[in-house]
Parts: structure tokens; sequence; C-alpha cells
């Protein structure tokens, strides 16, 4: 069993979240969602879905899986100096890093994407100019690159966390969880019409 | 300005109802969400995702669309005569009905469905033959009639959300949406993959 920490904050992207949670929470033998923000409390999407959050600080889980979404909130965050700390701190004990949409700006801004392969949201991707150290890939479902996971906008985060499931419990038990849904999963990482539109 | 009434229990599924509500939710001049359940509170997903939403006897709208969701909480649900009264005196003032998965067999059970065509999740369609007056299609993405709106299970609620803005707002505005949010959205109503799989 291993935990996911999912990072909200406010105007997080509601699919950039819940999508991966679908997918990932219906693995309830090997996945248990948990859902943090900096300060606790009620946390609301950009389009006003109110969840109840526990404080960063309070969590004590020696290892996990960080899931980092994306969203109208990044614009802020990215010059929060103690959120981002608190980032980077939570980086340090994760097993894998999970990042949806413009959640891998925030990862870049800590610095540990320099020298790796990521993407992020085909319509901000000149925001990744900011972070030339980082190798992003314009065309792309999603990538991956050791432990990090980086996906396309929003809905692409379904497609990134059922490769994750492929990669980690086999290509079969992520087949199976798609159909269970009845979403036809976009298997191949390079896929990806959207990146022509806002290059 | 529309008012989307969406009503939570324990045990819903998470993407039938964050699906439809990334979609609508971005159409912030058009739509205005509000999570309501029977009796308020903290409502936990199938996927324990923590929703906080206001008690239904607090509602006060003259007029909204009500989205129901499916999921596990629906088994227990259907038997629940409270929940059932309640969900008809909603029906009668909404403008329009999109439910989603499972969340169509607890419309069927208030009686509102009989004569009416209508789909469901395709791994539980057996359980249609409790309501032989509903005329449920066995293959369809989605299904519309009238007020009406059905889907299949659980990422299907995406594609029939993006339909009911193209009937409502029109065919350019859904497709932006999905554009927008890196979706694939499959048009047309009676695509079906999945309705082989379970017959």
């Amino acid at each position: 069993m291993r935990e996911i920490v999912t990072i909200l904050f406010d105007e997080f992207e509601t699919l950039d979240v819940f999508g991966p949670v679908e997918i990932l929470g219906r693995l309830e033998e090997d996945f248990h969602l948990n859902f943090y923000s900096l300060k606790g409390g009620i946390i609301k999407s950009s389009h006003d879905v109110p969840v109840c959050t526990k404080p960063l600080n309070s969590l004590n889980l020696e290892q996990y899986i960080l899931m980092i979404p994306g969203g109208m909130g990044t614009r802020k965050l990215v010059e929060d100096e103690v959120f981002l700390e608190r980032l980077k701190a939570l980086y340090l004990d994760a097993e894998y890093i999970l990042t949806i949409c413009t959640g891998s700006i925030l990862l870049a801004k800590t610095g540990f994407l320099d020298g790796k392969n990521a993407t992020t949201n085909k319509r901000v991707f000149k925001w990744t100019q900011e972070f030339p150290k980082v190798n992003w890939v314009h065309k792309a479902r999603w990538v991956r690159d050791g432990n990090i996971y980086t996906s396309s906008g929003v809905s692409a985060g379904m497609d990134m966390a059922l490769g994750f499931v492929a990669d980690l419990l086999g290509y079969d038990v992520a087949k199976k969880q798609s159909i269970q849904i009845e979403y036809s999963w976009h298997e191949d990482s390079s896929w990806d019409p959207f990146s022509g539109d806002f290059s």
C-alpha cells in the first residue's frame, strides 16, 4: 500500500486532481489518498469545489507519492517562498512525483527539474522559458524521467496516471482500470494533438 | 447564468462529478456550481475525497440544472425513501437533469424516466432490468430525451457534459472547452466501444 499526498491550493484545476484520483483511488489495495494544503482547511478549486484538507505540517509519512496539480492558483504559488520551501522538503521523501498541467512549473521553480525531461500545459508553454535548465518536451501527453512524471494539460493527467499504473503494476492493471471507467486511454505518451495549436 | 445543483452522497464516484464540473465550471459566465447532500456537511467519494456540501433543505433556487452522479453509494440510496422523495421534489424545478453512470438508476427509481430513453454504466446494465418502463439504450455514450441527459459510466460524463454545452451554447463553445482541457471529446453520442464487453 502506497500513500499518495496530493497538494491542493486555492484555484487548483479540478480535473487535474480528480482525474488521476479516480484512477489511482480505484486501486484501493495499492494506493491510499491524502489531501493536504499549506495551512489545511477548506480549499476551493477554480470551479468552486470545496475540499477538506489537512495542513502540510501535520504530514508524518516516511514515504509517499507526491501529486502536484496545476491551475490558475499556480500563478500565485510560484512566487510563494513558504510554499516552495515546503514543496522542496516534500520532494525529498517522495518515491514518485506526479505533476499535472502547470504543476510542473511549480516543480521547475524548486530546481528539481533542472536537467530533466518534462512537459506541461500546451497553452502556457511560453511560461517554460523561465526555466531554461529543464528539457521541456513540447509534443507529449506525458513524460517520465526517472521517478518524475509530468503531464500536459488537465485531462492528460488521466492518461499519465494510467501510464504510471502500467509502469508500477503492469499494463493489464492499467488497461482494466481504463475499461472499468469507460475511458479511452491514450496509451502512447507521445500522442499529443494539442501541441501544435499553441506552439 | 444558470445554477447547477450537484447531489453528493457518500461513495459517489469521483470522476462522475468532477469531469462534468471541470467542463461546466470553466464556463463561469454561464454556470455556477453548488454542491448539496441530504444532510449537508462533509461527503466522501469512493476514493476518499472529502467535499463540503450544503444540506438540501437549505436549497432555495427557483430553477437549476440538476446533476446526479453514480457510484457505489447508489446501491444504498436507491432504497432510501427519504432521499428519493427529496430527489422527486428536486426534479420538478429542474430545467435540465444530467445523470452520470448509475445516477440514472436513482432517477429511474423515482419513475420520472418511465417511457423515456436513457443509458447507464455498461458494467451494471443488468440493474436496468428492475426498471422495465424505461427505454434503456445499450450502445450509447450518452442519451438525451427532452431535458434529461443520461450518460454511460464515469468518464462518459465528460463527453455528455460537452454535448450538453453544445446543445445549449453551441458546438463551438463545447469544442473550444475540450481543446482547452486537452480532452479528445467523443462528439458522437452513439460512440460506445464499452457496450459490448458487458452485455
